[in-house]
């Protein structure tokens, strides 16, 4: 029997597809300038069990398996090789449990993180994370990356709402992870330790995750348009300087602001080069004070035009804008996305070098950035078919990325590794913590078999 | 040569204790009822290379190292055994930079916790974790048990300060794990893994914390006396029921009160059982309604007095009292202290489990908690010599831990395993479980030389 026959035999074929026309679906995620091949079957678990009969057959068989949610990676994390097997969660999208005293959900790892969002707000409950893609990417999809989104800035990562998770491992067994408790040091992180490895220490079935209140009351939101990326990564600065933790603080220049304009007919782009939204939600005067602090800033660095936005809807529209940023050059052509982080101070120079960047590879390049993080996703976008284009491009990522690491960052602060920066991973990493990471795989994943080849 | 000459031999003699006088101070931490031997030396290296040097000749001459910051642990993580090298960081205590941009600190890990506080506030910064040992203990030792404290019922523990760090690894060589920047998701977590890890996976030389704003303004505190346990775990049920999440929520006993008071002379335990402290820390008039809504809590459970202090001092003193009930139990005999975390809604049920175990086992129990986590530290007293009465005690700790666990809890919420909890160790983690952590143990320490037998 093939994997795909034993697949079925144990799960049942209705879970298993092996035709070329449904699997060839599910072969890559979003990160379009990565390699992916063919698996040789795509299984829709139902539940644990059927999760962990998959992975006892591809130990058995040596056959590799990768794990996929909504596949909106932006690093190839999701792509299968030729042979493998796709486990994708869909059928697992079930939010099991929302606890209002403890302030956790339990669900499945298919659940769309904008489900999930507008779910336990009905329990007046907040889960922060929110990725640009949160009204399709799926939990799982967002604790494997360890995603992050705009709220980070004062909110955190994806990780920090982690507390607990049940997961088939390298044994092919099912266990559970880290706890359910506010607090707790039982052991090792194992927990934190999967979130964010990309798939290749198992696959997490279900997940514990913390919640805040939901909040009340707005935020208050700041818009400022400034005449380039220098001077508006220098009002990035001054907002960190000035000791200002903003609910938000989110970059887009004008080549962004046209493509949505374009696609949206939206009206943005007039103001300036570059717009930076900031968002302050600190309750009653506090948040006022704030507000009024960060378009001191915004001034005091040299906006050409900075207010108060006090239309609910505009400011909404606005960072309404900001998310379709990214689809909105998709449209263009394809699109390589970057996604370094830098120290807050180096925002305004990591900027700078991007654009050196575009001009010396001959490459259009639209920057977004959760700027508020020093996380710039500066944006290669190349005409479909154009491979001199596309090689330009490739060589302005690479020195981007060089860059980032000059300046004291890293070269992901929220996409991940996946297939897209394993050689720059290796670089920032270093050979003895790759050596670290390659004795912790081998320790937890003896046969292999989880997303072989990725991160590292 | 022996261990002690060998090393005197790679960082100068005048690093190397081995008179019993001198190492016999370095043998054990807070963990009273834990065993410990006598360490073969104690070295005090002044810097990461003496650090790399000792751990290349115990794992030349397997000689299994424990690292020491204060001593202050209470689970006997710290605890040396015969023929061990004891590495103590008292030298390596510099604060190395504050960056009040990125808002972090980079120090060495014998920095003691408090000192680094107040280092950082001049920079109009704040590194909230605060375990009730903040004044004595060291960022090193809270880092190895990812201590929490008073305020992580708001703001989290040591693992979500810590953004990066230097260690010496199993290689004997020196890495740096994690970042500097506020968000970075390139490979493993392994600087989350080395958090918590009571010693077990190298040594950490240096660490990078994020820091917040220094909260100005001040904070609101409520505090209520209760007639019984279990009205005081109701009225905190009834604050996270409500939503709130205080700056501070914690109970102290009358018996710890009283302990106090007849060390202190405080005249604190006359009006009631239990006293809950809470506080807001939320700015203007949002904070002024905050206390009152907990007041509000306080009161519809029945407390038996319950108001705003209006006293900075005041309530200054009951926090203070809070921090040294355990000194104060400790100087009526022998301390055992719990450290069981349940969640929320258990907290009543949980501490009536506990008042029912002393009354079993004839025990006397004095009840400190960082209640708003579910945190409870019963402190188990015992005459010193009464070896009848010592192992009632130690039968109502077994039973203690068996009880959280029953109710969904874990068995430490921020003390860590070390030797005192071993059992239940196993026991919480579960086979499959406790075997990942050995193969991660067996991967990242091959010589076995990292504070062997402790956590699992």
């Amino acid at each position: 029997m093939d994997v795909a026959e034993r697949l079925a035999a144990r799960i049942g074929a209705q879970q298993v597809y092996t035709d070329t026309h449904v699997t060839s679906g599910y072969a890559r995620d979003h990160a379009e300038w990565a390699p992916s091949g063919l698996p040789a079957a795509v299984v829709r678990p139902r539940h644990t069990e059927d999760v962990r009969a998959v992975v006892q057959v591809c130990a058995e068989m040596g056959v590799p398996l990768v794990g996929r949610g909504a596949g909106t990676g932006l690093a190839g994390a999701a792509n299968a090789s030729d042979g493998w097997v796709v486990v994708s969660f869909e059928r697992m999208d079930r939010i099991l449990s929302v606890d209002p005293v403890q302030q956790t959900a339990t669900v499945q790892p298919g659940v769309v993180n904008g489900d999930l969002r507008e779910h336990v707000a009905g329990h007046g409950l907040w889960y922060p994370p929110d990725p640009s893609s949160a009204p399709w990417s799926t939990i799982g999809g967002n604790v494997a990356t360890n995603a992050g989104g705009l709220c980070c800035v004062k909110y955190g990562v994806t990780r920090d709402y982690v507390l607990g998770m049940e997961a088939v491992v390298g044994t092919g067994e099912v266990v559970r992870l880290g706890r359910t408790t506010a607090k707790g040091v039982t052991g090792y992180d194992l927990c934190g330790l999967m979130v964010g490895s990309e798939g290749t220490l198992g696959l997490v079935t279900e997940v514990t995750l913390g919640l805040r209140p939901l909040r009340r009351g707005g935020e208050h939101t700041v818009v400022g348009y400034f005449d380039s990326l220098a001077r508006a990564g220098e009002a990035v600065a001054a907002v960190a300087t000035a000791g200002i933790t903003p609910s938000a603080l989110e970059l887009i220049d004008r080549f962004c602001l046209q493509a949505v304009d374009s696609w949206k007919n939206m009206g943005l782009s007039a103001e300036g080069e570059v717009l930076l939204l900031a968002r302050s939600d600190r309750p009653g005067g506090a948040g006022e004070q704030e507000a009024e602090d960060i378009l001191e800033c915004f001034r005091a660095q040299g906006a050409v035009y900075a207010v108060r936005s006090t239309d609910a809807e505009e400011a909404e529209a606005l960072f309404a804008a900001r998310r379709l940023a990214y689809p909105a050059l998709a449209r263009l052509g394809s699109v390589l996305t970057e996604d370094v982080c830098v120290p807050k101070a180096a925002v305004p120079e990591m900027l700078a070098r991007v654009e050196e960047a575009g001009r010396r590879f001959d490459t259009p390049i639209g920057n977004i950035a959760h700027a508020g993080d020093g996380n710039l996703h500066p944006l290669f976008v190349v005409a479909p078919g154009d491979e001199e284009a596309r090689a330009r491009a490739e060589k302005a990522f690479a020195v981007v990325v060089e860059q980032a690491l000059e300046l004291g960052g890293t070269i992901t602060g929220e996409h991940g590794v996946g297939l897209l920066k394993k050689d720059s991973a290796a670089k920032e990493l270093g050979a003895e913590v790759l050596g670290m990471h390659r004795a912790v795989k081998a320790a937890l994943d003896p046969a292999g078999i989880f997303n072989p080849g990725k991160v590292f």
